[in-house]
């Protein structure tokens, strides 16, 4: 039987991963970041990697998966950043 | 006993939460947002949201109250990109 609860869960977590690709896009397309708050992605970078961790405790690989790869498009929008500084 | 896991757990929901204090103050002095992704903030706010309706089945407080502020912080900065479009 599907658990429609935890359908909603990986649903979540996809948005709120994926939701960061369009701004690498953005950030990589037009070459200007100076919009973008450099203090916002260092702490949630440190946060996704706390969960990260977190998800590596509680063995879920939804958390673990979620946190990794956020945290690499979040990086991505930081190199960017400084890239075009 | 503290459970360690449950602190870092705390600890990174406030950090991927309060993240996004500094955008939205940048946003709303320097009233210029045309570099940040529209699209990643609606699809954001479409995972915080569901991840909200997941706590609350799973009567998480911790999941409920970070990912309601930060629906709150992520809708405030679509309202300073559209404001100041």
């Amino acid at each position: 039987m599907i658990n429609y609860v935890e359908v909603i869960g990986l649903i979540a977590a996809t948005c709120t991963t994926a939701s960061f690709v369009p701004q690498v896009y953005k950030a990589w397309k037009h070459k200007s970041t100076k919009d973008i708050s450099l203090s916002m992605y260092i702490v949630f970078i440190i946060g996704t990697i706390l969960w990260f961790f977190y998800g590596i405790y509680h063995e879920s690989l939804a958390i673990i998966l979620a946190n990794g790869i956020t945290a690499i498009l979040a990086f991505l929008v930081i190199f960017l950043k400084l890239r075009h500084k």
